[in-house]
Formats: structure tokens, sequence, C-alpha cells
């Protein structure tokens, strides 16, 4: 089952106590893919500027990541610059320049309407929606949102969740969109809302499932080094997104299943900057840390 | 084995998400002798002003909190302002008044100078140092500090290291310390320099526990509703020595149950603002969120 993602395609400047980069690749569709590669296809639906380096296009192509959908528009690529003092968990901004990314208007290409597993990273959940509205009968679809979205256009959103398999959220916006600070209710509310899971994320500390009769508690990886959290949260979908497009039923053992491997790919990624650390490992390395892990 | 806490006594002012509250008790050690208080008589060392309510200190008295070390200076008492959005973890600090507290000079009345079980909250390294000159062989010594006393009197808390058993430590502060973005190498770093234990709070998110030979991690107790996380740290370790001040001998198992009943404590004191859920709830409810916790 091939995986579609649209979102963000971005040049990054990231500071942390343990070292800086300007100019690296980042962006939640980069991170996503990145992650989902090492389990199947997957195609990015995404706009970068004509500065976007060729080099990385190649990149993609070399880990057979689709970029029929990576529209070049005039104008300059996406860029973030932000910092995180030692509490990793909260990213400072410098500046947000969209760019391109302000006319963004994500088409998907005919061929690839037919793809069975769908993330709608953090974009306006209005291009969300309209972005499923072009997939033909996906299997599975998973978003992710931010404050900015559930504060602005929280209609647009609770339209979206209608149509959403499993919503990831980090707790702050659980608790923002619900209005409850507890977050079991925090979930019940949401997925009263329309999904059928829920995974709250809590930065690095791990992730929690929700669905309408169960819930469990997924701790983050522990042994990680963490260089730079950037995309974690992305890269944890892209795991999770990625496992589930290869098994045969999915249920709730398979998400299971699934928040482990996305824990084990986004300890990895946050291990150094960018997508770095993700280009240094091999499956091989995914399953011996996930043995460690269980 | 009496305890005795050394930390601030204050006035707050908060607001949540999730409601507000003006000159409200606060302070590390009201939110440590509270939850310390559920076990085993506390003692106070701590300074406030003349306009300090004098209801708090019959509330104190109560709850058989010695009052003999809470010094009432000329002037006010320490006043914090501060605000949480939706990510309850971090502070925001509108404004930090120490009045008498800058002038703190702890001493500890003689017949508190045999106290077995002694916790230093985060106050001046300096101060906390001088206090536990003047306790004759504690049986346990815990300690708690900031991010400002890391950076600014770090040679005046690595003097204290050498003499304390019990860190406790939130995440960030463990990484700066030790200069390590791994958690399980800033655990061994920081025992390197003197404690047994070292305990890693994450907030809402549980606490991890190392020491030379081990480690564990808690999560915290997952069906709090968090109303107000002032004071959650400080509660927490109160739970754990009150916990730790009643069993014949410390050791690993003691402290892992002590943990839980910190973990408890601290989840019961975020439901309410100040200290209002503490004084809510009997041994028999703190008992039965511990059976269920497990």
């Amino acid at each position: 089952m091939s995986i579609l993602v649209v979102g963000s395609v971005a040049i990054d400047s990231i500071k942390t106590p343990f070292g800086q980069r300007s100019e690296a690749l980042g962006g939640s569709a980069t991170y996503f893919s990145m992650a989902a590669s090492f389990f199947n296809k997957v195609n990015i639906v995404a706009t970068v500027g004509e500065d976007f380096p060729k080099k990385y296009i190649a990149l993609f192509k070399s880990k057979s990541i689709g970029v029929d959908g990576l529209h070049i528009a005039r104008g300059k690529t996406f860029r973030w610059k932000g910092w995180y003092d030692y509490d990793l968990n909260t990213a400072h901004t410098v500046y947000t320049h969209l760019n391109v990314f302000k006319d963004f208007k994500p088409e998907v290409p005919r061929p690839l309407r037919k793809s069975g597993c769908v993330f709608l990273a953090n974009i306006d959940p209005e291009l969300q929606y309209n972005v499923l509205k072009q997939i033909e009968r996906p299997r599975i679809v998973a978003a992710d949102s931010m404050n900015y979205w559930l504060e602005h256009k929280k209609k647009a959103f609770e339209r979206l969740l209608d149509k959403v398999d499993v919503l990831l959220l980090n707790d702050a916006e659980a608790r923002q969109f619900s209005g409850e600070s507890n977050l079991v209710n925090a979930a019940k509310f949401i997925i009263s809302a329309g999904p059928k899971v829920v995974i709250i994320k809590k930065g690095e500390h791990g992730v929690i499932y929700f669905s309408k009769s169960s819930h469990f508690i997924a701790p983050a990886y522990l042994l990680e080094s963490i260089y730079d959290p950037t995309g974690a949260g992305d890269t944890f979908a892209g795991g999770l997104m990625g496992y589930l497009s290869k098994v045969p039923k999915i249920n709730e053992a398979g998400i299971r299943k699934g928040i482990i491997y996305g824990s084990i790919l986004a300890s990895f990624a946050v291990e150094d900057f960018s997508i770095n650390r993700l280009l240094d490992i091999s499956m091989k390395d995914i399953k011996k840390r996930n043995r460690h892990y269980r």
C-alpha cells in the first residue's frame, strides 16, 4: 500500500545547546518521508522554491521517495530558524518565512490519487481537507495539526476530523482543542469528534494511544542522545504509517507495533541535526533498537 | 525519623488556561511539607514577612507541620506571579519579588538539628550547604536546584553535591549541569559528582530514577487533571521523603515505593490551585490511587 504525505519541505537553521546548523533540509514532509521510506514507497506533495538545492531532490529519489507531487514554484523555499534551550521540548522561533508556501495549493498527481495510506502533516486544515478530497478511498488517513490552526481554523479542523482515522496532537494541543485539562477526557472529546484513534505526543517523553475502548502509554526510547528535536513528531508519524502500510489488516495490535517503530525512528532522528541520522541507519539498526526497546 | 525542609514559603498569583488565583499560599517548603505531612512530622525552615496571613500559620500547625524554624522578618513575604499556557510544563514568570527572602539566612533551631531526613528545596546552594552543616548526621539528604544556580553558583552546587544522597533535577537542568544531551550519560555524570541517586523529573511525564547500578522509569499518574502544575516537583519530593522517613532501612526498593508515593501526591496537587487539593484528601485517597497506579 503506497504512502502519500502532504506537508512542508523546508530549509531550517537550528541552534541547540549541543551545536547548530544553517540551511539544512527540513520540513514535515521531509522527516515523514525519510522515516516511512524504510518501509515502503512514499510520495511527497509539497512545494519548494527555485532555490531548493538539486542535491536534495536527488536525495529523495535515492530513497525511492517520489517527487512528482513536489512542485517547484517561482520564489524562495520555506525557511524556518529556531533554537532550543536545555528544555528540548520547547522550540523558540527566530523567524518563519513562508515564501512559496504562502500560495501552496496542493494538487495530487493523478497516479497518486489511489494512495492507500495518507498522512496530512501540519498545514492549514483547509488544505489538508482539499488534499483528502482528491484521494480515492484511502485505507488509512492520519493527520497532525498545531495550536495556530486549532485557534484560527477550528471549524475547518473539525470538518477534517470527521475524515481522519488517526489524529496526532501534542499534549498542549489536545488540551487546547478539547478545553480539558485531563488528557483522558481530552482524548475522549477528540474521539467523539471523528477519529478512531488519537495519539497524544509528549515530546521526548513518548506518546499515549487512545481509542474508544482502550489506551496505552509508549514511553520514548530512553537511551537516545537528543541533539536536535526538530522533526521528531513527523519522523514518528513516518515510522508509524510506514509500518502500517505493510500490514495486511490495520488493528490495535498493528498500531501498537507501529507506534514502537515510530518511537524508534524518532529516537534516531533526534540524535543528529536535520535528517542526517536517518541517512546513517539501516533497517537492521532499527530492528536492533526495536528489540532493545521492548 | 523526623523531616526537615528548608525552602520558600511564598504568596503566588497564578493563571492557567483552566482558571486563576491571586495571593494563594505557595513556595517549595509549603508544597513539600504539606505532602510529607501525610507520613510524618515535618519542620519548616524558611522566612516570611509580617504580612504573611496568620491563617496559613494555623494551617501548618493543623497539619502537624512545625513552624519553629519559620522566621517572621520585617518586610513583605516572597511573591511570585506567573502563568501557564496549554503546555503546562512551562511556567512563564510575570514577576518574582524576593522581598524578605533576599536576606534569608536559614538557621535551624537547636532541637531540629537531629532531623534524620532533610530536604534542601531549590534555594541558593550556599544556603543549602549552610543548613546542612547545622544538621547532626542526617540519615538521608535530598536536594533540588534550578538552572539559575547551575549557571551562576556552579562551584557552590558542586560542593553541595558531595553531601547529598538524592538529587532531584528536571531533565533540562540535568542536561545543563552535565553538558550531556543523553539523560543516561547526564545521570552518570551527576552520580560521579557525589549523589548516590539522581531522580530526573520530566514534569507531567513522570520521573526517571538512576543509581550507579540501575535505572527505572516511573510514568506520571495518567488520569490526573492538571489545573495548576505549580509545586508538583516539591510535592513529589514531599511524598518521597515522607515515605522514606518511615521505612526502617532506605534501599532501592524503598526509594521505588517512595517515588510512586511522590508521583501520587503530585498528581493530586496539580488537580487544583495552590495546595487546595492536598487539603482535600486523606491517606485513604492516596492509597486508593496508589493501587490504581500500580
